[in-house]
This record gives C-alpha cells, structure tokens and sequence, in this order.
C-alpha cells in the first residue's frame, strides 16, 4: 500500500515538515497533490468524511489517516527510524516539533493577523502592527529556547551524531525565517551558533542533497506560510 | 513521587484541559501554581533549564518534565487509562486534541490578534475585526468538524458509552465558547446535538460534578484564553 502525503500543493508550507525526513531517510512516499492537483486533495478529503481531517497536511495508507503535523511526524519516525528509539527522548522530540509548529502559526498570522480567509492586502496595517513583536519579541523567543535545546548535546544534531526529525524541522523553520525575515535573521545569526551548525548539517545530510537542490521541492513564495513582504521585515 | 501540575494560577487557560481528566479519573496531583503562586512557577520553569519547557502549562514527576498541552493528555491517558486503550483510536484522539488546541489558540487570538505582551484595549479595533471571522468561520468549521467525530459512534461520548480525554476537552472547549461568545454559541446550539450531549454527560461524570461546583476549578474571566467582551460577540 503506498504512503500517501496530501498537502496544499505549490508551498512547501507544513507539508515540507514532512518530505524532509522522509527524502532524508529514503522513505518511499506519493507526494499525492503534486501529482494530482488540489482538486484531488479537495475530492479526498471529502471522500474521507467530515470528521476525518480538519485541514492538510495528512498522510493515508489505505483507509488509515492521520492528520497534524507533528502527531504524522512522531508516527513516520516510529516506523521510519528517524525518531530517538528510546521512550523519554521521543517525548521530548514532540514536544519541540509541538513548539516549532507553534511558531510556525505565528509566522502565517504575520501576515495574517485578522483573517486567513482575506488577503495580505486587506490587513496589511494589523500585519504591520504584529510584525514588530514577531520580530522583536517572538523569534528570538523560540530560537533562544531552540537553541538551548540543540546546545544540551554536543552536536551538530538534538541527538549528537544521529539526525531525527527535529533536525529536519528546525532546519525548514530557519529557511522559512531567513526567506521571510532576512533582514532581521542576519541580525540574529551570531546569537544561535548550534542552530546554525545543525542548518548546515542538514543541509548535508545525504538523501536531503539531491531533494534539496531538485524541482520536487516547493520554494518560498507569498503564496505560503513564510512570506516575504520587505515592509515586514525593516532595517 | 508526586505528580505536579504547573500552569498560571487564577485562570482555567489550557492548564484546564489537563485537570479536567485528572480528576474525572481520580488521579492524585498536585496542582502547584495554585498551591505555590507564580513565583514558584517562574523558579520552577527556570530551575529546569533553558530548553526544557517554553510554556506552560507542563506536569513535572521529579526530574522529568512533559509539556505542550495534547502531548500532556496523551503521555496520561496511556499512564492512566483515559485514553482509548487500542493504537489506531488513540492516534485518532490524539489529532483531535491537537486540534482542539487549534480553536483554543485561535479563541486567544481574537482579543490579541496583534501581541500577547499588549492589552486587550490597545488592540480592540483589531480584535473586532479578527472576531468576525472567528465567530462567522471559524467557530462552525471546527464544530462542525468535531461534531462528525463524536456522531460517527452512538454517543454520548466520542468512544461510547466510555469517556475519554477529548471529551473533557471538548466539554471544556464549549464551555468556554459559551463563556466569551454567548450571543454566538446560543444560535449555533441546535447545530450540534451530539456535542450537546456530550457536554451534560461530562459534566454527570462521577469525580467530575463535585470538583466543577468546587472552589478549585478556576472560573472564566478576562485574565484567560476565553474572555467575554460584549463588544466581539454582538446580536
């Protein structure tokens, strides 16, 4: 039965969360809405029933599906190998990729402060108005805490030697931010040098290589979740 | 060794949808920011180091710490037993607390869509704009959502006859929705039958009903998550 990823297609988004650890562990998967189009995801999410899946990303295998971002990566990397193999560790990796989803809907409600179902354009003053905490307050907020976390081992992984999937989401969260947030992201990079070796490594991880630098993956765009408006992100 | 519960004191918040369970199944903790005051729970949390937890609420059993709300209630459910007892279905309630923590993220944002570290009257033209949405969107499609779940079984609670953690948290979900948007909640009641009666079932729960007319449940203000300002919730 093949492994059926569904998300928005076109932005890597919150499904990029999930084709990073398994291009990098070799996974094989369907990456279902690139090949088929968001009419196909619209028509499977249907075909699941109305209690099934509240919004993409999901993964399906069959007639088993699950939803959340975090809860398919904690259930990939228990049958893929790329969690901690050890009970207490695992609940830690949760707990972060919980934490690094949470940044990630506060970097969509960036843009988006008043409604996901309006236009940039039509909240473009309250964008601006959130952007300064976001970018004040908030990204170091989570990066300090990332930081702290990545810096309890000896590196360049949460795990020391071996990836997890925390490495590759952390790697996906910097890329966002630096793509949205450059400017304000440069001023930063000296205060997280762990974070900084992990996005390298990642980067380097074999498998990732080749995906990384394909047409398969989805680039930024202000299509997305991390979006570019330079008026959010001043000198 | 005791289980401690550690969330800000005074507010129902999402420190609640941990209580909740806990006492319908009788579980001894000890709610310590309530017992101790928030100064314990700042010299608690640092104390555990920079990397450990970001946020409350977490539950702490000596050196080991959990946090991040819907991963709390999975690690207990499985330690004591309120949860499904089969893997498939526990995936399942998994993702719906997980998105039941979507709505409750979102019912925070409608009075700070701009910044948590600002009051409320220093984004009230906002908030009324972001309510708009929340109630005309928002709230319906999540209900919508989690009234197909809990109607694909025969009720009252989402697995049956036996109750489980989601069904606290959905009990404690309408509670607050009701709480902050009475006018709103009152004309969608008839919208959802089996959430309704899942709602007066949680709250007959033996070990429930004593602890939700107590002193110790924390009620709803304008300190918390779910705030009543006549203002977002109009005729």
């Amino acid at each position: 039965m093949s492994l059926d990823l569904w998300y928005w297609p076109g932005i890597p988004g919150r499904g990029e969360f999930i084709r990073l650890p398994l291009e990098a562990a070799g996974v094989p998967y369907r990456d279902a809405a690139q090949e088929d189009g968001v009419e196909a995801l619209l028509a499977d999410m249907e075909a699941r029933g109305p209690g099934a899946v509240f919004a993409p990303p999901y993964v399906a295998e069959g007639d088993f599906t699950i939803a959340q971002t975090a809860h398919i990566l904690a259930w990939l990397a228990d049958r893929h190998g790329f969690g901690a193999d050890d009970l207490t560790t695992d609940l830690r990796l949760i707990q972060l990729q919980l934490t690094v989803m949470d940044i990630v809907d506060e970097a969509h409600a960036v843009h988006h402060p008043i409604s996901g179902s309006l236009y940039y354009h039509e909240q473009k003053a309250e964008a601006a108005r959130r952007a300064v905490d976001f970018r004040n307050s908030r990204i170091p907020k989570f990066l300090d805490h990332f930081e702290a976390a990545v810096a309890q081992g000896d590196g360049p992984f949460l795990l020391g030697e071996r990836w997890s999937y925390i490495d590759t989401s952390l790697f996906q969260l910097i890329e966002g931010l630096r793509y949205a947030f450059p400017r304000r992201m440069a001023a930063l990079a000296g205060d997280y040098p762990c974070l900084g070796r992990l996005h390298e490594a990642v980067a380097a991880l074999d498998g990732l290589a080749d995906y990384l630098s394909s047409s398969r993956r989805p680039t930024f765009s202000e299509d997305g979740i991390f979006r570019h408006y330079p008026e959010l992100d001043p000198a």
